[in-house]
């Protein structure tokens, strides 16, 4: 047995069923590797970034580690922004990035470069493999450290040579620590939420899955306090049946109107609330002097790997704590917006999704400004997860869509997209028809990157220039994504009005496979 | 005067010229400045790898910097696996990245990352800005440390607000120290070429542009040494009434036997060979024991800026030591393959290509497998400039050719490029068709990874499986070049026949403007 097959072992036995791979000649012995140890699917990328947003989506939705198998410093680099965003969903992603044989870094051939200076800003544990004897510990610790649902970001470098040379065996994968609950929390919540001002509990990670959001529903009905989701949740499971939270806006000073008449802020899953980007005379902290902020779970990135709560069981504890009913709490009711008609504009695009989209859809929404209007449109349809950009590193909607259709194959998959974002990472549509994933792409083609229009004025440019304005512009030329799809191998259709939207959607949904339709706005 | 204007007329000042852009949030300030300082031209790209990699080929041809404007570490990394072709090509760049005002930095909001340790494997040089009022003399050292020809990668981080704060003006260009000429080196040399063993200069750098190559041939000429050029060279000017000097092959064993009649190697511009890959069994040096390397003139990291010698000059010198004549030395006639014709394949493309290729053409060839065979075919063309994938980042040829079409107006750019490679910054065609660039790019369509099928079979994996063979494979479906090419504006063709290829080549050539051509190999 190699150090390849012995790291493939490992992780099989771990129950690691996914690599999204693009490899190189550094990574030949384990590419080689993949069909003499059954239980590893391998899915090609042609692009780093469709390989760790994939992963990402992955992990998001099947909670646990996908792998990623990456070619060197060069093509690890292309997956860092994805991987930026897996680091903020909190997603368990393990790279595997091959590297030049051990004997062979110090030439200085044209791939070196230094990966772990490159791996650290995104991953929170980083190892150099040394010995192919102990590709399999390795292997297992990536693993441990990725952990679960909560997960980190591990990378582990592999030389060449250790891939190849002989190695022992699989190692049994290492027992995560069972999570505890934080009790001394749960009382200082619990005194929090039983005192006299209005509440604010914001949710976040576990806590916008059903298990949480149903504990949270307790809390709030025994206590009154509000429910927030934090504003890009990693995936929130929303719609019909299930308990409703507003997620926080995006600008400070949407944030501070939101949070304003409440006096306690209590994070469950979320980070305390900041602004996305510092404006002159906003604060970066958007809870004021006069509230207090009861940190009952909050992520902690400085935790040992599986040490962190599960902040859906404090927050049962919590609601026990507090006395409130066993069942019951708010929930949604079913709603559907009316299929649109008319212009296509935000609006009618956001009620065209959620009049149409299918009980138990994934919605990857990296919709930009067209998406805004969504959250209010699909409050009330079917259960639902919507995944959402993290991290702001643009480009994360097509790949992550690939790897939540290849985590849930039973599960239709809707990436609700910005043009200027889907630029970043088109090449994730191949592999959707490669591998024949049900996601539907629904393209917002409003030719610019408006957001940077809105950031124009905000930065007091109230009249840009026509250099100024070139940038924010993708017109000159406009891009035809219904070419882009087929040219991937993507059925792709364009719409003009909210009625043809409706129909190519329910069609596209209804028909196997990946489909793109074009949205001219 | 802000910090961002006089940042841009400090760079103006020193013949900066262009800025390659993807701007979000944290750069405003500098994008609204763009209309207020007269001279700055800012072009667009779709993905920060075109940026990267557009400022490369610039570089390569402008012989002085070109600025990348990016938006923080997420934007920034999606840039790094073309810097660190541009590192390993010497290219003169300087990035300039927004980040987050420096009161938010502590806030950790989403966006936020360590951009140092990103930035520093691919940049010679990294600062941070820390008040407006330095941001000129920051810009001024970042150009002094980028230099020009045989320059380097130096990034300047930006926080937001020192763009916007108040600063005092420009600061004046640091003028470049004159490369001196290293005698104690041409004396090492000429000694060493007076000797009785037969010699090769190894050529790289400067010493691959038409000065440095007809000193190179008078020094041929003189004892008999025979010019060899590095592997991927950043720019090899070369064609009839040029010196002849044949690219060191790409395996190590091909290295090996190419080197081994000679005893001497004076390494002239260029590094010494060292193995692509590490392969069991191959040694990574290519140099054997039994051969004496003259160091005359070696790329080397880690010196100042501008002290570096004149590769070109030195040689010069080292002609003049060793007695040679002053003019001559062998030149290469003019000779050009017929047009083929029949089946499209590896010979029949370089054919076609050396064919048709018109005077001062810029070709920029990242064809992989399907190139090898352009090198002779092109010998006799008429003198043009090869453009080479220096670090080994595929993805660098589409932004590479936009920019050194930008360097070049007058000059047409011919990227011939490899599909797997092209996928990766496919979106600089968008940025080609915008700016109008005289670029034809001509496709590879082998439908494959076809450098790892060899790689599988040097790694001793004879008979691959399904799962590794899929990760060679780029059919299923199959990309469609030239829906790719008009989604994005670029007036696109297929060919199945070499005749076909010449004539659809010879008219993309005479018309203005981008061209696609796909070849199905």
């Amino acid at each position: 047995m190699n150090g390849a097959e012995s790291l493939y072992r490992t992780a099989v036995a771990a129950g690691i069923e996914v690599c999204f791979a693009n490899p190189g000649t550094t990574e030949m012995p384990l590419v080689g590797m993949l069909d003499r140890v059954p239980g590893m699917r391998a899915v090609l990328g042609l692009f780093e970034g469709v390989c760790t947003g994939a992963a990402d989506g992955y992990a998001r939705m099947a909670e646990k580690p996908a792998l990623t198998l990456l070619h060197l410093g060069p093509g690890f680099a292309n997956g860092i922004a994805n991987l930026h965003n897996a680091r903020r969903a909190r997603s368990a992603v393990v790279n595997l990035i091959g590297d030049h044989a051990t004997w062979h870094l110090a030439a200085d051939a044209p791939l070196t470069s230094d990966i772990e200076s490159l791996a650290r800003p995104v991953s929170h544990w980083v190892r150099r493999n040394r010995h192919a004897a102990e590709l399999a510990t390795d292997m297992a610790d990536a693993l441990a450290a990725a952990g679960g649902a909560g997960g980190r970001v591990a990378t582990l470098i592999i030389p060449h040579d250790t891939q190849y040379d002989a190695a022992h065996g699989p190692v049994a994968p290492r027992p995560l620590p069972a999570a505890a609950v934080d009790t001394a929390a749960v009382e200082r919540a619990a005194a929090a939420l039983r005192g006299s001002g209005p509440a604010v509990v914001l949710l976040g990670g576990g806590a916008l899955q059903a298990h949480g959001l149903r504990a949270a529903a307790r809390i709030a009905a025994a206590t009154g306090a509000r429910l927030f989701a934090e504003t890009f949740p990693a995936r929130f499971d929303r719609g019909a049946g299930l308990p409703a939270a507003d997620r926080l806006p995006y600008f400070p000073e949407q944030v501070l109107e939101a949070l304003a008449p409440f006096r306690t802020i209590v994070l469950a899953g979320a980070r305390e609330p900041v602004a996305f980007f510092g404006y002159a005379g906003m604060p970066s902290r958007l809870v004021t002097a006069q509230q207090e902020v009861v940190a009952f779970s909050v992520p902690d990135a400085h935790r040992p790997p599986g040490t962190e709560p599960c902040t859906a069981t404090m927050l049962e504890a919590l609601a026990d704590a507090l006395g409130a009913a066993p069942e019951g709490g708010a929930v949604v009711h079913s709603q559907r917006p009316d299929a649109p008609t008319g212009l296509l504009e935000p609006g009618s695009v956001a009620a065209a999704i959620a009049a149409v989209q299918p009980e138990r859809a994934i919605i990857v929404e990296e919709a930009a400004t067209t998406g805004i209007a969504y959250a209010a449109a699909s409050a009330g349809a079917p259960p639902h997860s919507l995944l959402c950009l993290t991290g702001g590193a643009i480009g994360q909607g097509p790949p992550c869509a690939t790897g939540a259709a290849i985590a849930c194959p039973d599960r239709p998959v809707i990436n609700f997209q910005a043009d200027g974002s889907a630029m970043y990472t088109w090449q994730a549509l191949w592999t959707q028809a490669r591998e024949s994933l049900n996601v539907t792409t629904v393209v917002c083609a409003n030719r610019a990157y408006r957001i940077l229009m809105f950031e124009l004025m905000r930065a007091g440019i109230v009249e840009p220039g026509p250099k100024a304005m070139s940038l924010t512009s993708l017109s000159s030329p406009t891009i035809d994504w219904v070419l882009l799809g087929r040219g991937l191998g993507v059925p792709s259709v364009r719409v003009e009005t909210a009625e043809t939207l409706v129909t190519e959607l329910r069609r596209a949904l209804a028909d196997p496979g990946p489909h793109l339709i074009e949205m001219v706005l």
